[in-house]
């Protein structure tokens, strides 16, 4: 069942529904025609399915192993890799005076989401890079942009995050890996760090890792956090990859899923470091990489969603189970309704989750072209989307797997690596707690004014059924700008949820305004079945943090 | 993380909630007194707890294995296996006749479940058996029952079913299985048999396959389907397990979870079988088999939600992140709104399965004691029962990995585990949309008879916020009844959540009147947070296959 790129889809979503074209006419992006942008489009979709898809499963039955030190990647990874470094793939939206394209962030959305669904664990690789160069064009200094970043967008070299630490995950203010200044102006990184997704390959000659750290006396907490640029090997003046640093793999996890992708404990030993941006900022730094990492993790939901789906869908128009219920059908098990059911509901979640993703990344672009509106707009919906797409993958795959029946616990079948691959996207990257309690913390500070403003949004679509749930949701959100911190905390997540059932519902009545008649047979699923959904989250939101604590530890226990 | 066996809260559930009183005031289990059924629980939770939770990890990482025709069992299996046989859990409930207990399916349900949360791949084995040994009784011959149920309630001969094939799974009617007549009025039994939990094993000196195939001429689809049992070793005179029989294991299925457990693709090559009630009555037998496997099934959704809950709670109680958002609180995550809300809604699900479970038990129990209202109950409950009890597993299994964070995707944390086991449980003995399709279908050809009872019921407890509840699940009902089968079919698995819901909700109130504060928190959890979910639920239920059918094969595909 090989995996075919939903290029007409992407197309549709930019066309119809997400306004892409506002990007286009902004002179930063005057490059992006729309010819170019459907000639990168079709090119990814191409090498997504002959190049990559036929990895996935490879990922999965032999996974990155740890040798002598050295992490050796799965068979085919590295071709897959090359493929996707000689199209540019790493770098559609970096900076063309190191090698980028200079493109939308959109368009490295729509090609991000192709990549995850041939084959996440790889797609895993450029995500980094893509977040690494984006952090180094933010804030790192000349010297560090000229030398790094001509072979990050190349994909010659890669990049990879180092956050978490065993005692500093949810909270990162935690750390204490520590950064002693040397007497050349560079710093020995000392301390392990754990889930660094790429930590180490075979597939480029140089790795390069952005390391949270502490300096000498920094104050505690996350206001005493630095930024450090901290190579495998050591480039020399003419940036050749050379001596090898003091840093190495501990140990390979053994995961749920993502197999093919080499989760690292790394140990750093006084290794060479950079400092990027300023002594005890680090966290602004890190925000810039998280925040595009977290569009690109709702990416990676959706991508996983449209490969189950696509999976799933294959399956079912193939599998004959008992007598058609309906004439003229296929006589498959797509004939019956229950069937059916899962299948509108998959492809209604995933339409909903690909607008948002391409809705957050028009915004983030028009942000970039100096829309100062939209940062706020792209900050509020950054948390729904990344909470949201994540939920839809698992949720998907999950239903995947049901419309398998026997068959989709059995490995072989392909059904499961989807739902072990994507479970994770709910946790990393921040987990969608605390994606909410971003949502309703600081996304709230405005006085909700970013929320109002994406209120007003749906009630501009005029739809009968939008209109008074936008006029709930907004009543939910001045009960839930009226709680303490800690209340709205105990109905964040669904608060977040529910504004993604209705911003939803938003992009399939859009959709459905095209005039084509099964994408309004789908907005009237998602606005029949799937919306109402919302008046529950919005109850539970407006419970806040109320009995949550009425159970003791030992009541918990018993 | 060890695992505790919950005793005291499945002895609350019995006393206040389900009424087991009724069950014990019956003259069939006049020797089920509250001092035997306690002692049973206790010790089985003891045996579960010490015996078989060490297991669980084992069998998952060192799965059961096909060796020159036979299944090795994961290291420590067979002591397992005997710990549960010796204490006779595998025949609770069989008839004292043939060396069961006789005690009540309740007493039964209760050891299951503890078994289960212990280790989920080694509670499956006694579960078949017992289906089998109830089947038996129910419709095999004095020789037959003489010969095999006195091994089987021992536990020294074990039992199996055997329906799917590859191209018969939810349609049972298409198996080609072929049983032929010998001379002796025993049948040649030939053909491949796919998904045999347990299908062979060396923990046990037989094994006993309950078989449907088709006889000669027989009436095509289910009417023409007979039930025989086909012994691995023939018994001699004695009831010694004899010659070989002719069939074999022709390899195991490499799964998503319950690697312990070998599911086994078994050929019969004119294997010597007996038949088991009528001839073309094999479906009648099967349904023996099934019910009782369904609740069985329901309970392993529960069990494996105990399991991971315990575990989540241990974890979110020792990790600490953050600062603590409460005075007084325990220092760790526990502390933190969004955990709290998690925590809660995991045990609030496990109780309501729980008690739902136990609920089905005891109207099982009350049938067979002469009840002749309880058995239309129970067959409205069991496909509710069924598929929501495995629903539960499956969710708070994901949250369980959700509250671990990062260590939630690391295998050696075991969380991971729980969701891999339990997710078959939505898939077989009937496919949860299966378990739907027969409420909204058989369950209702009553006119709705039983559901009204269960309403009526939900009414009488006089409760403010259920009674409107049960109003509108009534109107639902009734809506359901006017439409034709497939339109029902389409609103079915909502439909049966809603019922779930309500229900849930009935056993937390009564669980609140015992005047518990910790469980009227935790009611009020469920009636404020979850059964508001029963309106959407409602409202899906009510869109039958409206639209279903309006995306063709190629606009799902689009």
């Amino acid at each position: 069942m090989p995996y075919r790129a939903p290029v007409s889809d992407i197309t549709f979503c930019l066309d119809h529904v997400v306004g892409f074209e506002r990007v286009q006419s902004a002179p930063l992006f005057e490059e992006a025609t729309t010819d170019v942008v459907q000639a990168i489009l079709t090119e990814a979709g191409r090498i997504c399915e002959e190049a990559l898809a036929p990895l996935n499963r490879v990922g999965d039955t032999q996974p990155a192993r740890l040798e002598n030190g050295v992490v050796r990647t799965s068979p085919g990874f590295a071709q897959g890799y090359k493929a996707i470094a000689e199209a540019g793939f790493v770098a559609i939206s970096a900076d063309p005076a190191y090698g980028g394209m200079g493109l939308p962030l959109t368009v490295t959305t729509a090609v991000n989401e192709m990549m995850g669904s041939a084959c996440l664990s790889l797609e895993l690789n450029p995500l980094m890079t893509q977040g690494q160069i984006e952090t180094l064009e933010h804030h790192a200094s000349d010297a560090i942009k000229d030398l790094y970043l001509p072979k990050l967008t190349t994909g010659e070299w890669c990049g990879t995050m180092n956050l978490t630490e065993p005692q500093a995950g949810s909270d990162v203010g935690a750390l204490i890996t520590k950064a002693e200044p040397n007497s050349d102006g560079t710093y020995a990184i000392s301390g392990q760090k754990i889930y660094i997704s790429w930590g180490d390959h075979d597939m480029a000659e140089n790795i390069v890792h952005l390391v949270l750290a502490r300096l000498p006396d920094a104050p505690k907490g996350t206001k005493g956090i630095s930024l450090f640029l901290v190579p495998k090997k050591i480039p020399d003046a003419e940036g050749n990859p050379g001596v090898a640093n003091t840093l190495s793999v501990v140990s390979l996890e053994h995961k749920l899923g993502l197999h093919g992708s080499p989760t690292c404990v790394m140990q750093y030993d006084g290794a060479q470091g950079w400092l990027i941006g300023e002594e005890n900022k680090g966290m602004a730094a890190m925000f810039t990489m998280m925040n595009n990492a977290r569009l690109g993790v709702a990416v990676q939901g959706l991508s996983v969603a449209e490969g189950a789906y696509q999976h799933a869908l294959a399956f079912a128009l193939e599998r004959k189970q008992g007598r058609s219920p309906v004439d003229g059908g296929t006589g498959t098990i797509v004939d019956h309704a229950d069937v059916r059911r899962m299948l509108m509901e998959m492809k209604a979640e995933i339409f909903a989750s690909r607008a948002m993703a391409l809705d957050l990344a028009v915004t983030l672009d028009l942000a970039k072209a100096g829309d100062t509106q939209a940062a706020a707009r792209a900050a509020f919906l950054t948390p729904i989307a990344k909470a949201y797409g994540t939920e839809v993958g698992i949720k998907v795959a999950n239903t995947g797997i049901q419309i398998h029946g026997g068959m989709g616990v059995i490995e072989e079948t392909g059904a499961a690596q989807f739902a072990r691959d994507v479970r994770v996207s709910a946790i990393y990257e921040g987990t969608n707690g605390i994606q909410a309690m971003d949502l309703v913390g600081r996304k709230l500070m405005d006085g909700g004014a970013a929320a109002f403003a994406l209120l007003d949004e749906v009630e501009a679509t005029g739809n009968e059924v939008l209109t008074p749930m936008a006029q709930a949701l907004r009543k939910t959100t001045e009960d839930m700008l009226a709680l303490d911190m800690n209340e709205r905390f105990g109905g964040a997540v669904p608060y977040l949820m529910a504004f993604a059932r209705v911003l939803g519902a938003v992009y399939h009545v859009k959709a459905a305004a095209s005039g084509d008649k099964a994408r309004h047979s789908l907005a009237r699923f998602h606005v029949t079945r799937l919306l109402p959904e919302a008046h529950a989250m919005m109850a539970q939101a407006r419970c806040g943090a109320g009995g949550l604590y009425d159970l003791s530890p030992d009541d918990l226990a018993a």
